[in-house]
């Protein structure tokens, strides 16, 4: 599988033309940097989780985003009821298991989240991806800790168990699949200290794969735009302020010739 | 009527000397930047949806600011407290139904909050309004798919019925009463771009209804300052992520000239 | 005691080593805005608000922040629940009584939280501050109208009583104990145009606190740094918005330069 500059372009010419609704059960955090990412790649982001609305929102989406950093009991309910419509409907369902390992409560609640009903894509640090197979390791604070060497390993597991394709986030992205790997070396380290930039790669699978059917192809695609996007937005930088003010820029502005130019893939 | 540049500039000039407070009980996401946005602008602006002290919130406030971007029961309690406390202390009441006509929670609940106590003004896209009326409409996610005219006609209708002022935004805004509608053809489409910025829109009608009696001429004012903000911002932008942070520095600084050389507003 | 720029960049330097875990349990309007100042500084932001997870949380955190800005019963049992494991542990706790003396409730529950078990430092604005000790002082909204001397005086009482550290911020932030005042004059007028620095101060605070055993001198630093990130912003910037992108540019760049030729620190 080799995923060119092209078709990567093609698949954000199709979401700009779409604007595929991307339905958001997300954390308080990261909720206007996440809606700003979607709109700004040309999504059409909503935020909605209450119990009595999560499945009539589903039904008006083309994908399904739960992120669990900023975890309760309420919003655990409605993520269960949103994901079970979405695996009716049958649209793509996007878990990012935020801070997964650093506490009982989000490990249990994330493997929850994957038992019951597989995601279609999960991404996380290696720390979290981790956790999701093995309570052994430690994740610090919602940070990563674990080598993105054993996070690949045990990816390939989740993958075949739950058929889905696993994102672990970090220096290299590594996109795991029963069958393949592959890694992009995007991105920047200044990208670290933003709040909430996994948060988005996680939202901008969900634009990804609401527009192209390969789950794999759309996360490969999804993590090489935001890599790229937040590599250009480093070098024009003076800090983390200014790198999300021009993330968001990036994202709204990437040309063919700007992914062609930067993309670093490997398989 | 007619609203000149320096008729809007002395509202300006009223809201940087009194800094009304405004309350608002608002979605999760635009919490920061309708914030940002009334601080910009010279307001105070209070964020509080706690039943126990929503009525006191009220109570030293100059306008409360409903938006149901986010909804749950708990919220949806505390709003009809406060609308139902600033009604009797006869402050301006606007409401913003965010994705009135995606769900039925969400068209319910607005058409609730109308039918319970009239606001002072409503603030929405042209699905949302349409659905305020009738729910044959279609809204697509919580952007908006009705026509502008179709909207118009509706929002004569409801400002008829409820005794309120209603603005269809959208390219051009229709602020609308029984006895005329006004355009203003201001604002950008990288606007649209950018979470929230209808929820500011709204943020900033409860600015000017706090320092303007006349609430038809609040709605115009707000308008007109947030769409020639928004086009300023546009022209010195990059992209949504650099819009947003102009927004904010032209809002802070319009000058009356900036206002009369950018007005477009249409009887 | 008169602490150096020295002193404070050597802090910085150890916050950027450690990145210590700093458990924020805050108010929806500055999640965003606080995780992206402590990443800047640093540290490593963590949000969680859950009955289930706050004290694990707090079990990998250096330090915790509690902030009362948009109160519900929910997150007040949780506050308690995290502080009490936070005294156990024998991290420092910072507490920012957003609002207090705005409406009772906040009040009610700013005191209780001190009354309970005594924050290590608290930092607010000269009414929030006269708020916890006397209710016969007025909060217009969540800004500030008692006179910073009155507030110091009482800040000087409740030191004493509570055995903590109290910050006095504003034009003149004063960092106040039962045996001592500094005065830092850093910072500018536009700060207070952007929501939610005041709420980022206790958040440094808390980074501060992690790494520096006395949290007088933590207090200080934090406040100082604050208020010449801010000052450097603003130089920078055309108004509220990219006030807010530079201060976080300059908090991830200070160096020991820029603190010596900024800082106005007074006995």
């Amino acid at each position: 599988m080799n995923v060119t500059a092209t078709e990567i372009y093609r698949s954000i010419e199709m979401i700009r033309r779409q604007a595929p609704v991307v339905h958001n059960i997300t954390n308080y955090v990261v909720m206007n940097s996440t809606a700003n990412a979607l709109l700004a790649i040309g999504a059409s982001p909503v935020m909605a989780h209450a119990k009595e609305e999560v499945e009539e929102m589903v039904n008006i989406s083309s994908a399904l985003v739960i992120n669990i950093g900023t975890l309760s009991e309420y919003w655990i309910y409605s993520m269960f009821k949103a994901v079970s419509q979405a695996r009716k409907k049958g649209i793509p369902v996007i878990l990012d298991p935020v801070g997964a390992g650093a506490t009982t409560y989000r490990t249990k609640t994330a493997r929850e989240l994957i038992n019951r009903e597989s995601p279609t894509i999960i991404r996380g640090n290696a720390s979290e991806i981790v956790a999701l197979y093995d309570d052994k390791s430690k994740t610090r604070g919602v940070d990563s800790v674990s080598s993105s060497d054993a996070a690949v390993e045990i990816a390939q597991k989740l993958s075949e168990i739950h058929k889905c394709v696993i994102c672990v986030s970090g220096a290299t992205d590594y996109i795991v699949s029963k069958e393949k790997i592959i890694k992009i070396k995007n991105g920047h380290p200044l990208m670290t200290k933003v709040t909430g930039l996994g948060c988005t790669a996680s939202a901008l699978c969900g634009a990804f794969a609401a527009v192209e059917r390969k789950p794999f192809a759309a996360t490969v695609k999804a993590m090489a735009v935001m890599g790229i996007a937040g590599e250009m937005a480093a070098a024009a930088a003076k800090g983390p302020g200014s790198l999300q003010t021009r993330f968001l820029d990036y994202l709204y502005c990437l040309s063919e010739n700007d992914i062609s130019q930067h993309l670093k893939i490997e398989d």
